[in-house]
């Protein structure tokens, strides 16, 4: 017979395992109606956790710490609904921190998680990122996940063994510009992405190794690297298109700024997809309620942190977890990108034109 | 000459409140580097809490816990946001708690929040948004604050004292609705939102007032609650446009349905503004990133943020607050409303068309 443990107890009693440990080690109270509740589940089951499962019962708070750098952002808030859906299962509940990307603010929060006991961290984004990481944020990280079970979130710190869940942000780059050139683009451009964080540097490898696989130019005057905002999509695309002769496609580092780039370039009469293809990644909810609906890649958000959730709980659990799990993205064909028109004409005229 | 407090070395410090909290309890490691530097300020201003300070000190966790309903609403992160950058000064550091609108959930927390010892609560949306929230919920609320200063956003719970900052909705959807009435509307809809929430019918009440001081039919058939998504949004303009006659203006509950109501009248083929007129509620920042921009009511979501932010501290320091600090509303106007076009005409045209 499979043991009661204290999620069975909690997933029956439809509370959460924080309010099962409560009841379990009287350390706050708990609704007389709830309490009775769970009080008769442990009788029901003969619920009796022997002193080792006692005194980890007693540590654990049913509590996931989650580190995310900003919330604004709606990437990051649909992982954690991803990570909260698959948490209902077993009852934990989060404690959300948002650090702005700001490290010091991340050291802060890893004390507090630690203070505050949670059973686990999911992190992402902030120094995860980087492609070079201080040592010291690093060993710290290496401290705390030594205390704490730790997942990391399409990241990575060099030379460490902390657990990761990515998606494959090379692969996926690779999918859309793929795409791209199929769809007869000779001439594409890069925009958005801060030079130092990975997720940009992975991205560009990919666009470059494509283009080149394809025996198509790299115009390096057509990369324009900034940040994640709306903002840096319209500026970049901005001076795009102030150049003397531009792109017929675009992929961009994230759905941000895909979506302020083809506002940008409707701004300057062009018509996307028809006049210039545009696509994004991540598949953010809004990627399918903006006009032209936007062809992106699908990070699946939501898949990866369930995935991240489930991998913490196995860490917490003290089972055996692979080192990093991967998620493969998908192309999410819409409508900001179409075949690249007359490409051989609209190149040539454009060359004559502005040569 | 003013005391030095545990605000001002932390401020001077560049550390949290935590932080300092930390060195003056031994209640956890602190980097040596940051230990060194706090210990010289404390010197410097020969900080030395007196007995009762210490022991409001050592209470004291620099922590505030923020319970919000959905964090992928833009509008949430948004006012989380502007609380976060007013904390800067003083600084606090968050928890948040996203409790998916479930009342048992936002039971759950406020356990934790107390557990956890956080120094206050900003609690927004659930069971604060009721027209009529049972007894023990609101009991749990009352109780809770006694314990922990608590701030409501834009919310409210009947018969307490319950301190509130809130933007004034009925004010700010007479400011659209008069936007709308002074641009020749005179068949005028309504989209989206919970009937069972405050928001909903405030919205609706000065909907429904406007249109009576302006002599104007209220035409109940066009009146489509429903929820707060884009997918609302979407489904109600469906129904909008399904029907025999339809208004020239919509006016909608909030930004994401209004986005969504816009995505389906461009997809049917109308034009907006200058087919229909659409006016959305709380300028999130994604309002003016969609084609056309929104016309909405900015609820100020950073500044309503801040301010909840600055009444929860004078509540913490024992300070007097107001009951309610209300905001006014203001109205963006940008690319989505526009002159009825015609409206006698079209009114006419459409009767004889449908009849």
């Amino acid at each position: 017979m499979k043991q009661v443990t204290i999620y069975d107890i909690a997933k029956e009693a439809k509370v959460s395992v924080a309010t099962v440990s409560r009841v379990l080690n009287g350390t706050a109270p708990v609704k007389i109606s709830t309490r009775a509740k769970i009080e008769a589940l442990i009788q029901k089951h003969q619920f009796q956790p022997n002193a080792m499962a006692r005194s980890l019962l007693s540590k654990e708070t049913g509590i996931i710490g989650v580190i995310l750098p900003d919330l604004t952002n709606p990437f990051f808030p649909e992982v954690f609904a991803g990570a909260e859906k698959e948490a209902q299962e077993s009852g934990h509940t989060f404690l959300l921190c948002n650090t702005m990307g700001d490290y010091a603010k991340e050291s802060e929060y890893l004390n507090i998680m630690q203070e505050k006991r949670v059973d686990g961290i999911l992190f992402i984004g902030g120094r995860i990122n980087l492609k070079e990481c201080e040592p010291d944020l690093v060993q710290e990280m290496v401290e705390h996940a030594k205390k704490i079970p730790m997942v990391l979130i399409n990241g990575n710190l060099r030379d460490t063994e902390l657990t990761r869940v990515a998606t494959d942000e090379y692969a996926g780059t690779m999918l859309a510009m793929r795409h791209l050139i199929e769809l007869g683009h000779k001439r594409i451009g890069f925009i958005g992405g801060e030079s130092h964080m990975t997720t940009t540097s992975n991205k560009l490898r990919a666009f470059r190794k494509s283009l080149r696989d394809a025996g198509l130019p790299v115009r390096e005057d057509w990369i324009l690297p900034d940040s994640f905002s709306m903002e840096s999509g319209k500026q970049q695309m901005e001076n795009l298109l102030e150049k003397k002769d531009r792109p017929t496609a675009v992929c961009c580092v994230n759905d941000f700024t895909a979506i302020g780039a083809i506002k940008t370039a409707i701004e300057h009469g062009l018509k996307v997809p028809d006049d210039m293809s545009i696509v994004g990644f991540d598949d953010i909810p809004l990627a399918h309620h903006v006009i032209p609906e936007l062809t992106t890649v699908s990070q699946q958000a939501s898949e990866l942190g369930r995935t991240a959730m489930k991998v913490l709980r196995q860490l917490i659990n003290k089972g055996k977890v692979k080192k990093l799990t991967s998620l493969e993205p998908q192309l999410a064909v819409r409508q900001s990108t179409a075949p690249a028109m007359m490409p051989s004409y609209s190149e040539s005229f454009r060359e004559i034109s502005s040569g």
